[in-house]
């Protein structure tokens, strides 16, 4: 299998976060890619493709608001003309009761296009996802080529960014970006699998009302994980899209049987739907060891997540969201896909 | 005039906020309390009263949601139970696209009941919100006693806290609980007047669809300005209450000419309204020297609030909000007092 990535990625580099109430270096960082780049390596997976400059914007507007697009082009500069340097941080968002309405100030436009403080902008973080935008086209495009699968090594993460929201670590969604592409290049379904540890709120937000893209999500249960404000098993699409919304919550402390076996239920709905192209949100912080998530997935279930994918017999693009036991992302992401070929 | 507090507020301290990207020790601190009962007494403006208690969650009930108050009740247990003991700081909320539900984690709720990162809270700081409203209420029951008007130097402040959200400082806010307690004793209508630099967001939020209590907010321009998503000249009430809230925002600047202007604008619109009681939200962050704002009020300005106001006749409460230049803040919120009782 080939990847595509870009080492423009590590443009976005020293970025921050907010967490219980004291802001720290953001878990999502540059030596995440070297990890899997790595491991690659080592397993000879296939050949890495460095990602060829695309129009990421226009791509990421077919799935995002245009004034969120301006925004983030604009972010940086915004920040250094108030006299700032460091990370960017939301700090005041339109809550229910107040008006969402679009302010002029840098200030209040970072909350009004966040849902969390782990959205943080530095210099080149612009640049950076972009060029994530370039990996995830790039190994749509092989897939298109006739690739029977692809893997878009994308820094930073994509599936919680919503139509207009930054947050948790992610700008622009590469997975629904991805799907969109399928779609204007002759797929007439696609299905989004997200199997991260946390729910692709913003993928399921972007395709909530559409019936071409089903979103199938297998997460820890937000009624007490992050993020919190969507991810339920009551949430199902709305008007055209009802019925192609599928979650799966699942408790802290699930280890393979029970996430194995929702994998299987969610296969199970790919296959009814029947898509002509399956994009899967790649996240590997179900791992026992990943620092912030508390799930108890081993180094050897990833593997079986790959093959169990690989029976779906779609062209398959794998598009890397989370996980972050460094150490371990490597084998974790290349377990996923080695799975998949051998399958 | 008389002053009603309680020393009680003290509990609330070494809270924090976010602002511009770091997490910095809060400009809303107890010494803002203590230079401006240096002023009352230095002036002899009147007695200083020590808040009796009430049941400040019954009355709060009145104007918050039951299970925002809960929460406030029990955030700080939450809090250590997860085994943190600094301030704490949400960072994740319910943004556009998401879905307005409850968590159950406290990492989920404080940003489910928050609409910003300046409502931090500390050990004591529920125990200091509950005495804010007793030093309200105990204001209005002088009032309602028979005197004309009545201070009550509540901290925290309350304008910006909505119906189920904390956020700028604020957690119950003190004005609309005080305007309810006027109308459950006999006031057919009340006037919350919001003199602060910064557009009481949450005010307007609990009365928008109300006609017997009118707000009007004189305010920095909320499209350039904290809190952001309100306080637009165009948001005039919904349903029942359209036409009693009125908004005058002012750009950066505002010196007194234009700002005395929007006060007889909105004493003008006050005496059309004919309010049983008057509640002044009395922030001094409009002064020339405050460190977040950016009027340009002077200290011979504050008495000219008070005698204007006290031109409309009404039995009238003034409820401390803002107002962080320490050093000017007790001669500004005194200034004002002593115009009013002068005039």
């Amino acid at each position: 299998m080939k990847t595509v990535y870009s080492p423009r990625h590590r443009l976005h580099a020293d970025n921050q976060e907010l967490n219980a109430g004291v802001i720290t270096p953001a878990f999502e960082l540059p030596a995440r890619v070297d990890f899997i780049l790595q491991r690659i390596a080592a397993v000879g997976l296939g050949a890495v493709i460095e990602a060829a400059p695309v129009d990421a914007v226009a791509a990421a507007a077919k799935v995002h608001d245009a004034g969120y697009l301006r925004f983030m082009a604009d972010f940086w500069k915004l920040w250094l003309a108030e006299g700032r340097t460091g990370p960017t941080m939301p700090y005041v968002w339109p809550a229910r009761g107040q008006r969402d309405i679009r302010p002029q100030h840098v200030n209040g436009l970072m909350g009004y296009y966040s849902f969390d403080g782990g959205g943080s902008f530095v210099a080149g973080t612009w640049e950076a996802v972009q060029s994530a935008v370039w990996s995830a086209v790039g190994a749509a495009e092989l897939i298109h080529g006739g690739e029977t699968a692809a893997y878009a090594l994308c820094r930073p993460p994509g599936h919680h960014a919503g139509s207009s929201t930054m947050g948790g670590y992610c700008f622009i969604n590469n997975a629904a970006v991805a799907a969109q592409w399928f779609l204007d290049h002759g797929a007439r379904r696609v299905t989004i699998l997200d199997v991260d540890y946390h729910h692709g709120n913003g993928t399921q937000e972007i395709f909530y009302r559409r019936r071409d893209v089903q979103v199938v999500n297998l997460h820890a249960d937000t009624a007490v994980a992050y993020p919190f404000f969507s991810g339920r098993a009551d949430e199902t699409g709305e008007g055209e899209g009802e019925g192609f919304t599928l979650n799966l919550p699942m408790p802290f402390g699930t280890a393979w049987e029970t996430w194995g076996a929702a994998l299987d239920v969610a296969c199970r709905a790919i296959e009814a739907f029947g898509p002509d192209a399956l994009v899967v949100s790649l996240g590997l912080d179900t791992f026992e060891g990943d620092p912030i998530s508390k799930f108890k997935l081993t180094r050897e279930d990833y593997p079986k997540i790959g093959a169990r994918i690989a029976r779906l017999g779609r062209p398959t693009l794998f598009v890397q969201e989370g996980g972050y036991a460094v150490e371990d992302i490597g084998h974790n992401a290349v377990g996923v896909l080695s799975g998949f070929e051998g399958a």
